[in-house]
C-alpha cells in the first residue's frame, strides 16, 4: 500500500495485475471502470471486491482489491444470467398476471425460474411470446436497483402482492439482511448481485420446462421450472443453440445405446452399467493404452480387492467423513466390511507390505480399480454420474527431492493423453491452501505447503500448460490440480485430479529408510489422468460424436459381401484380420450392399470392406472409409498393414 | 438277471464290467475274490455292494452288484487308512495305558486319531516308538472282527474301560445300530468298514500333532490329534514323504511371500489377497494369454459390476439357496444389494440387453469377473481358499444343434491349457443325473438330459481325454465336468468345472428367435478353464516350485553389473528390454556379483545378465540361465529376440 499516498478521504484500489490507483472513498467499480475507459465501463457486468462479487454500482469505502467482471469472466456470466432470470419473471408477470414466483437462480449454463401458474398450464408453445416480452423489456435499459428493506416491510410488500413463496423465504431471513432488486416495474426478493441494466441482455432463448417441487420436497406443490439462456450477442446465442443441438446428437446415452456400448438393468441396479462387447472392447483398448504408457513411465501394476474392513476406513478417515458417499457396511464374523470408494488405502497397504528404503523410491502403483460410491438416485446420469467407477488410478510414493520430477512426469502424461485424444482445450485449476487456515482447513505443515505449491507452480509454468491458480481450494492434505477438458463442441468436463498428499502416509504410518538410515514419511501423489472408464468413455462418445478413432473403435472394420456368393471370401478376410487382433466382423445378412453400407455408417464403422467378384478373384479388398471416402481396391495384406498401423496404441 | 439261472439258495453277482456269476447265498466278497484268484483275494481291502462300501468278509444274501476294492480304489484306501487309525489307537493304548480315545477317521491322505493323554504331554519325539509298536502289532495279522452290540452292552463295555468320549458317542446312537470292531486286544466303537487284517499295513508314519477340541467345540476339552499315513509298501511311503517334503518347499504361501507375489493385511481382511507388483504381473500375463486364446476361440469380452440388487439373486436362485456363501446385503434406497458370488446372472442380463436371433448364436461372453464368497475364516487357506475370486469366467449361449461343437471347443481349450502349463496328469469327472430323481434333484427335462449327456460323452471319447463317469452327481441344472489336475509332484487340485445349464435361461426368461421365427431358450455352458487367479496361481507356484516359465515369470530377467562402473550400461540394457515390454530390472546394489547371482537364483529369475567391461565395450550381454547354465556372451539384440520368442504367449 505504500506505493500510493492516500488521504483520509481516499482509498487505494489494487487491480488483479497488482497495479494500484487511489480513488475517493465511496467510488464505485463502475466509476473506476469509467476512469479507465468508457468502452470498458460499457462491458462491466459486476465487480469482485476483496474476493466478493457485488453490483458494480455499490460504493467502495476502503482500500480494496478490485476485479471488474465482464462477459469474459465466469462470475460475470453468472451475474448476467441471474439478472436474466429476473427479466424472465418480469415478462411472465406481464403476460400472466397473478403468477406466484419461487426462486430464479443462474445455473452452469443459463438460468431458470420456478413459477406457480395457478390454473394455467404453461407450455413451451408460449416460449416465443415470453421471449419477445423479455426482449421488449430488455430494450428499456432498466437499471437493477438494490434496496435494503426491513423484514416487516418485506413481509408487507409480498403480503400485498400475495406471493406465498417469497413470504416463506423471508421467514428464514434475518432482519437487516434483506434486500430487494427492482428493474422496471418488477421487484424481487434477492441478495444479488445484478448487472447494471437490462440493456445488456440482447438475445434470450427459453429452452425447456420441468416440474420442480417447491424447496425440493415432494410434500410441497410442484411448480413449473422454466430454463433459459441469454447472451449479449445474437450470434453467441445461435452458436450456443447449435452446440446444444449437436450435444443432443452426441449425447453419450443416445450413442451408448445405438452403438451397443453399455446398458442398465433394473435387477442390477441404477448407476451400475453393464458393458456390452463393444463397450468392453473400448475398455480393453483404453486399458492397453494406459498400461503401455504407464509401463513406459515406470509404473508397476498392483491388484486389490473391492472391499476392506471398517478398520481400514477408520484409519484412512473415509469413516466417518466420507461415509455418506460409501455403500453401507456388510457385517461378517462380527466385523464390518465396506466396498472401497477409493483405491488409495489398498495401495498404501501394498506399499507397507514390504520394508522400503530410499533406493526403492519412487514407487508407482497403478491399478484399474473399480470403486463404488453412493450417489443419490436422482443424481445418476448415464455414464457421467454412476455408482461403480473403474478408475485409471495410481499412487506415487516418493521423497521430497523426487517430488518435482514425479509431478512433472504426471503432468506430461496428461498432456500426452490430451494429444492422443485430440483434446486441444483444457484448463488445469491449481488449488492452493490458505496460510491463515493451517491447522484447521489444512494440515499444519506450513513449509511443505509452500515448498510443494512452489514446485507445482514451477512444473506448470515450465511445461507451458494452461492453468489458473485458485486460492483456498486445496484438499485438506495437500495442493491439487483439477483438470477440466472441453469436448470438440466446447462442452466442459471435469475429468481428473492430480493431488499431493501429506496426510495418508501419517495415517497409515508409511515410511521408508532414508539415506541417513532414518525413518521418513513418503510424499504421495494421487493421479487418474484417464479418469474412470465410465466418465471418460462418456466424454469420448460426445467428443468424437461416436466416431471413435480407428485404434479405439470397437468395430474398426466390417466386411460387406455384395452377395452370398462371396461370403466365404468375406469370412476369409474377416479371419485374416481377426488373427491380427483386429476386431473385424462380417455382415452376412441377405441385404443389398447399399443397405449394409448405410448400416455400417450408422454404426460409425471406420472402414467398410466391400467384396465381390473382382475382389475375390484378385484376392483384393475394396475399402470405403467412414463418411463415404472411397480408398479403392488394394491387397488384403496392404490393407491389414494400414490397419495395424492405425490401430497401434 | 435272466442271463443266469438261480436257485433259492443262489444269488447273482454282477461285476463292474457287467459280467455276472452266481454264488451260494451268504457268500462273502472275499469268497468271490478267491473264486477268481488267490492273488486278487490277497489284495482285497473291502467291497462295494450295491453302492455301499462294507467289510469284504460280510455275507451277501441277495443278487448284488459287487466291486472288489483294493489299494487302487479311493474307497479301498479310505478303508485302509481307517483301519490304520485303529491300529494307531491300539499302539497308543499299549504304550500309554489309560489314554482316552476320541474319534479316528480316515482323511483325504491318511488318517488321524484324537486322544486324551491325561497328564502326559505327548510330543512328536514319541512318534518313532508309536510307529514301531504299530508295525509290531500289524505283523500279527490280526483280523478286524465286526460285532453287533446292544446299547446297554456297549455302555457297559466303555464304562468298565472308563472312556467318557466313547460313552458320549454311544448316547447319540440308536440301539440295534451299534457295532464294535476288534483287532488283537483292541476294541473300538465303530461302524466300519475295515480291511480284513492288520497285515496289510506295512509302512506307517506319524506326521504331526495338533490340538483339537472334542466334537469341534471350544467349550470342550482339547484333545491331541495325531495325524498319520500308512502304505502297503515301504517304497510308497518313502515316495509320499518325499512328495510332502517337496510340497512343503513348494508351498504357495511360502513361495508367495518369498517371491513377493501377494500379501494379506488385517485392515483389508482375511481371505482378501492384495497382489504385489510381481503377482499383478503374473495376473497380467495370464489374462493376456486367456484373452488371446478366447479371442481366437470367438469369445467376446464383457464387463459387469461387482454388485446387484436382491431381485437379481432371487431370480437366479442364489437367494435363498446360496445365501450362506454370499456376503450379507447392503441396504440402499430401501433396496438390498449383494456382492456377486458368480458372474452368470450379470452375463445373462447382457445376453438379454439386445434382441437375439439364431444368427447371433453362439454368443460367448468372457469376463475376468471378481466374485466374492463367504468362507468361514477357519476354512481360509492361502490363495487356495479365499473370499475374493477373480474368475476366468465365460458363458456360452447356443442352440441345441450348436451344443456339441461348443462343448468340444471348450474341452479343446482345457487341453490346450494343460499343454501350455505342462499338466500331464488330469482327470475329467463327468457327473451325470439319475433318471429316478428327475423333478426332484434334477430338472425335469428327461430328453435334454439324455441328449446332452450323450453329447458330452461323445465329445470326451472323441477327444480321447482321461475321464470317469460319475452317476447322480450332476448339477441341478445339467451335466457337468469337474477337472482335477495334478501338480508336478502329484498333488491333486480341483481347478475348474465345465457345466451345461438348462435352468438359468428359464429363470431369466432368455430367448432367441429361431429359424422358424419362434422364441426358443438358449442352452448355456458355464466354463472357467483357468479357474480363479487365486487358485491357479497358487497351483502354478507349487507346480513349478516357483520357477515359473519365462513367459509367465514376473521377473524374467535381471541385469547384474559387476561393479558401479557398469551401472549405466546395465540401465541401458534394462531400458532396451523394458521398451520391448520385458519386465527387466537392474540389481544396482553395491554387492559382489556372486551375491547378486545367488539372490537372483533365490528369486527364481529365469535369466541373469552379467555386464562388465567386456560386455560394455562389445555392447554384449553375458547370459546365465536359472540353475547355473551359462549361455555365454551374445549381442543384446540376439538375447532380446530370444527372450521375445520365449515370452510370447
Amino acid at each position: 500500500m505504500s506505493a500510493c499516498r492516500t488521504t483520509d478521504m481516499q482509498i487505494v484500489i489494487t487491480f488483479p495485475d497488482g497495479a494500484q490507483r487511489s480513488y475517493d472513498s465511496g467510488t464505485t467499480a463502475m466509476d473506476v471502470a469509467k476512469s479507465i475507459s468508457e468502452g470498458l465501463a460499457r462491458n462491466v457486468l459486476a465487480a469482485k471486491v476483496n474476493g466478493k462479487v457485488q453490483d458494480a454500482g455499490l460504493p467502495i469505502t476502503e482500500d480494496s482489491e478490485l476485479a471488474l467482471l465482464t462477459w469474459n469472466d465466469d462470475e460475470g456470466k453468472q451475474t448476467y444470467w441471474h439478472s436474466s432470470a429476473h427479466l424472465l419473471a418480469e415478462a411472465l408477470e406481464a403476460l400472466f398476471p397473478g403468477v406466484k414466483l419461487g426462486i430464479g437462480p443462474p445455473i452452469d449454463r443459463g438460468f431458470y425460474y420456478d413459477i406457480d401458474f395457478g390454473d394455467h398450464h404453461f407450455s413451451s408453445e408460449e416460449f416465443a411470446a415470453v421471449e419477445a416480452k423479455m426482449q421488449e423489456l430488455a430494450k428499456q435499459n432498466n437499471e437493477f436497483e438494490r434496496k435494503s428493506v426491513s423484514k416487516a416491510d418485506a413481509i408487507a410488500y409480498f403480503e400485498e402482492k400475495g406471493d406465498p413463496y417469497k413470504l416463506e423465504l423471508i421467514q428464514d431471513l434475518e432482519d437487516g439482511q434483506i434486500t430487494f432488486y427492482t428493474q422496471g416495474g418488477f421487484t424481487d426478493l434477492c441478495r444479488g448481485p445484478h448487472i447494471p441494466h437490462t440493456g445488456h441482455i440482447k438475445a434470450v432463448k427459453l429452452l425447456t420446462t420441468a416440474g420442480a417441487y417447491w424447496r425440493g420436497s415432494e410434500k410441497n406443490k410442484q411448480l413449473t421450472r422454466i430454463y433459459g439462456i441469454a447472451f449479449p450477442k445474437k450470434s453467441e446465442l445461435d452458436e450456443h443453440l447449435e452446440m446444444l443441438e449437436e450435444a443432443k446428437k452426441r449425447d453419450h446415452r443416445k450413442l451408448g445405446k445405438e452403438l451397443e456400448i453399455y446398458t442398465f438393468d433394473d435387477d442390477v441396479g441404477p448407476g451400475l452399467p453393464l458393458w456390452l462387447p463393444n463397450g468392453a472392447a473400448i475398455i480393453e483398448k483404453l486399458e492397453a493404452f494406459a498400461k503401455k504408457t504407464e509401463r513406459e513411465a515406470g509404473y508397476e501394476r498392483v491388484k486389490s480387492p473391492h472391499i476392506a474392513r471398517e478398520s481400514m476406513y477408520l484409519k484412512s478417515g473415509h469413516l466417518p467423513y466420507y461415509k455418506d458417499s460409501m455403500f453401507p457396511a456388510m457385517e461378517i464374523d462380527g466385523d464390518r466390511y465396506y466396498l472401497k470408494a477409493m483405491n488409495c488405502p489398498h495401495h498404501h497397504k501394498i506399499f507397507d507390505a514390504l520394508p522400503r528404503t530410499y533406493k526403492d523410491l519412487p514407487l508407482r502403483f497403478a491399478e484399474y480399480g473399480t470403486c463404488y460410491r453412493y450417489e443419490q438416485s436422482g443424481e445418476l446420469f448415464g455414464l457421467m454420474r454412476v455408482r461403480s467407477l473403474q478408475m485409471n488410478d495410481a499412487h506415487i510414493y516418493c521423497t521430497e527431492a523426487q517430488f518435482e520430477a514425479e509431478f512433472q512426469a504426471v503432468n506430461a502424461l496428461y498432456l500426452k493423453y490430451f494429444e492422443k485424444f485430440g483434446i486441444d482445450k483444457y484448463v488445469m485449476r491449481f488449488s492452493k491452501h490458505d496460510p491463515a487456515k493451517l491447522g484447521a482447513k489444512y494440515m499444519d505443515m506450513p513449509e511443505l505447503w509452500v515448498k510443494t505449491e512452489a514446485m507445482v507452480r514451477k512444473v506448470l509454468q515450465s511445461m507451458n500448460v494452461n492453468f489458473v491458480e485458485v486460492e483456498d481450494e486445496a484438499a485438506f492434505y495437500g495442493p491439487k490440480i483439477d483438470i477440466q477438458v472441453y469436448s470438440a463442441i466446447g462442452r466442459e468436463f471435469t475429468l481428473a485430479t492430480n493431488q499431493v498428499d501429506f496426510a495418508q502416509a501419517e495415517r497409515f504410518n508409511l515410511s521408508y529408510i532414508n539415506a541417513k538410515n532414518e525413518r521418513e514419511r513418503p510424499l504421495i501423489i494421487h493421479r487418474a489422468p484417464l479418469s474412470t472408464h465410465e466418465r471418460f468413455i462418456g466424454f469420448l462418445l460426445e467428443h468424437y460424436a461416436g466416431k471413435l478413432p480407428v485404434w479405439l473403435s470397437p468395430k474398426p472394420v466390417v466386411i460387406l459381401p455384395i452377395s452370398d456368393k462371396y461370403l466365404d471370401y468375406a469370412n476369409e478376410v474377416g479371419n485374416y484380420l481377426k488373427n491380427l487382433d483386429i476386431r473385424a466382423s462380417v455382415d452376412s445378412r441377405a441385404e443389398k450392399a447399399g443397405k449394409k453400407i448405410r448400416d455400417a455408417e450408422l454404426a460409425k464403422t471406420p472402414y467398410m470392406i466391400i467384396v465381390g467378384e473382382k475382389e475375390q478373384e484378385g484376392r483384393l479388398v475394396s475399402v470405403r472409409q467412414q463418411g463415404g471416402h472411397d480408398l479403392g481396391a488394394m491387397s488384403l495384406q496392404d490393407f491389414a498393414e494400414k490397419l495395424i498401423d492405425e490401430t497401434k496404441i
